[in-house]
Order: C-alpha cells, then sequence, then structure tokens
C-alpha cells in the first residue's frame, strides 16, 4: 500500500470514529485535520469534496457491516444456521460495532433518508442489499426444508430485522441485560414459529 | 397569547421543521433568523442558547406526537382497543407525521443516543414513558381479560415497537406500499396470539 493509500485509510478510519458519533454531516475536513495534524488543503487533496469524504466514510462502514456479520454467517452451512448467523452477528454488532457512537449505517440511514443525492442513494442501496441478502437466506433454507414450506420470506425478513433494527433504536437510550435477553427469544421465537422441528434432515 | 410568545411558537414551528430533516445539531440561529426575516440577537434573545433551541423544538416534537398518537388512544375504551389505536395511530405517524424529513423523535434518539447532555436526558426519558405507555396499555388489556392470563405485558410492548420501529427505518428508503401493507399484517399477527378470542366481555 502506498503512501497516499495508507493516509487516505487513517482518514476514512478517524472520520468514521467521528461521524459515528456526530453523524455524516458532523464531518469538518477541518475538524479532521487537527484531529490527524494533516493541513486542511492537504486532507482536502485526498477526497476534493466533503461529499466524497461521506461516501468514502460509508463504504468503510459497509466494508466493517460486511466483515463482522455478512461474511462470517455466510461461513456458516447454508439454510436455517446460516440465516441464524446472519441475524445473531447483526445483533452483536449492534452491541459493539466497536464505534463510539453505535451503528453508523442506522445512523446515516435516518439522517439521509430525506435528502436526495448520492449518500440517500448509497444508503437505499445498501439498505435493499441487505434486505435482500436475509430474504435469499430465508428462501434458502425454506427450499432446504429447513423452514415450512410455503414460509413467506419477505415477511420473515421483516420480522427479524425489525426486531434488530428496534433493538438498534432502544438499546443505547433504554437498553440493558433484560433488553438484550428479549430480543434473542424474539427472534429465536419468530424463527421457531417457521422452523421444520424434524431436523433429521439437517446439516 | 403575548407577541413574544407568539415570535416564540413561530420560531419553535419553522425550527422543527429544519430540525426534522437536518437534525437538531443542523439547526443554526443564524440560519433560521434568515428564514423568519428576524436578526440573529432578536431570536437569540428568546433562546439563548442553541441547546435550550434544540430543547423547545423536542419538546415540540413530543407535544405533536402526544397530539397526533397518545390523547387520540387514550380517548378509546380501555383494553384492546386503545392498545391496538396506539400502534395504529403510531404508524400512520411515521407515514405522515406532518415534517418534511419525517420523524423528529427517532431521529433526534438516533443522534444524540451516544452524546451524554440534558437532550440524551430528554430522550432516554421520552423513549422510556413512551414504553411505559405501551407496557401499561397491554397489561390493562389482559387485566381486562382481553389478552390471555399471564401475557408478558414488556415483551408484548417490545414486540409491537420494534415493528413500528422497524418500520421508521426502512420506510423511507426502501419503502412501499407492500412494505406498509406487511408491517400492519405482523402487528395484526402479534395482537392475534395473545388476543382472547371469546370477546363476548369485550367492549
Amino acid at each position: 500500500m502506498g503512501k497516499g493509500q495508507q493516509t487516505r485509510e487513517t482518514i476514512v478510519g478517524t472520520a468514521l470514529e467521528v461521524a459515528s458519533v456526530a453523524g455524516l454531516d458532523g464531518l469538518s475536513i477541518g475538524d479532521l485535520a487537527g484531529r490527524l495534524g494533516l493541513s486542511k488543503s492537504g486532507l482536502f487533496a485526498h477526497f476534493g469534496s466533503k461529499e466524497a469524504l461521506q461516501r468514502a466514510v460509508l463504504d468503510a462502514a459497509v466494508a466493517r457491516f460486511v466483515a463482522t456479520v455478512v461474511r462470517p454467517a455466510l461461513a456458516r452451512p447454508p439454510g436455517l444456521p446460516r440465516l441464524e448467523a446472519l441475524v445473531t452477528h447483526w445483533i452483536g454488532w449492534i452491541e459493539a460495532c466497536g464505534l463510539p457512537g453505535g451503528c453508523p449505517l442506522l445512523a446515516a440511514a435516518v439522517e439521509f433518508d430525506d435528502r436526495p443525492g448520492p449518500i440517500r442513494d448509497m444508503l437505499r442501496r445498501e439498505q435493499a442489499l441487505w434486505r435482500d441478502t436475509l430474504v435469499r437466506a430465508a428462501r434458502l433454507a425454506t427450499g432446504l426444508g429447513h423452514l415450512r414450506p410455503g414460509t413467506d420470506a419477505d415477511r420473515l425478513a421483516f420480522e427479524l430485522s425489525a426486531t434488530a433494527y428496534g433493538y438498534a433504536v432502544q438499546q443505547r437510550l433504554i437498553g440493558g441485560p433484560v433488553l438484550a435477553a428479549m430480543v434473542r427469544a424474539v427472534l429465536a421465537d419468530i424463527l421457531a414459529r417457521v422452523r421444520v422441528d424434524d431436523v433429521a434432515g439437517r446439516a
């Protein structure tokens, strides 16, 4: 990795931490330059605009989500084990995504859902991709006989994701161990309602 | 209402619209003064600080939520009709709260959940109050025999609210009529699982 690329990654990593607390709009090239001991013009040269920096930060957040949640789950056997892993890793990410301000993707979605432009387009694409990942995993689990024939994959994905989003919204304000345990019980029950109990044929 | 009070309410109303899009932190006394044709110092005199303006905006958002969601539901008969109305009005609020940027309380919760201080304290208090309103309504519905004996009110309130929060997070990015219909079906099923089917004794 060249020095320019290294500097760029350092900038994006710091910007991701700042944005997780202050929001994507709270990013300031001047403030970032101060934190990193860089000149404002030097930092600006790496991105060219505040929006380009915001896009780079979102890309980094998505990459971290994929590495923490999606990739480990895709390494699990297809079907119910993979679907369960996607949801379990997601809950783990909500609790400890490694950023001071909590999930930067949820924050950005709520911050930019009403501002047309490339950032909103990225967020819409990523949210749809994530929903589709859950829907496909649910469909595969049904196809493999792990979930009841006729299980509505779109609806199952919504129920699972609403539970996780609902947790994410409440966890940092009124959450606690009771809420954390309840969320896991609700997710288990959602899956139990559609699971095929005869697991003889399951991996 | 005195002229000072009237001006204050006009300022807060405009600030609420701005904050619904730009976030509470996106409020700028200079920008607001420009929109309202007031002097910056004149506007500042009404609040004294940006944080006081943010608190006034949150109060206004809560008042609107109470008038749109809570009060009409509390006018319904106690028990299941009231619980259903709380949730139905909430979904309606998510879809059309009358503000350009969507629910200002959800936006503020995600924006400030990681910033200790009076705004976060207010949000935590309001989120807990709202959860308690749902829990109490669920408990009352059980006490009146509308829901099965032993129904876990905390958990029922979480399931209902997670569905609404999950909808709120997705509605403005990837929502649409299919999602709207699905949310209503999910809420109806959550209640159907705990409802006492013999409605002979119900108001």
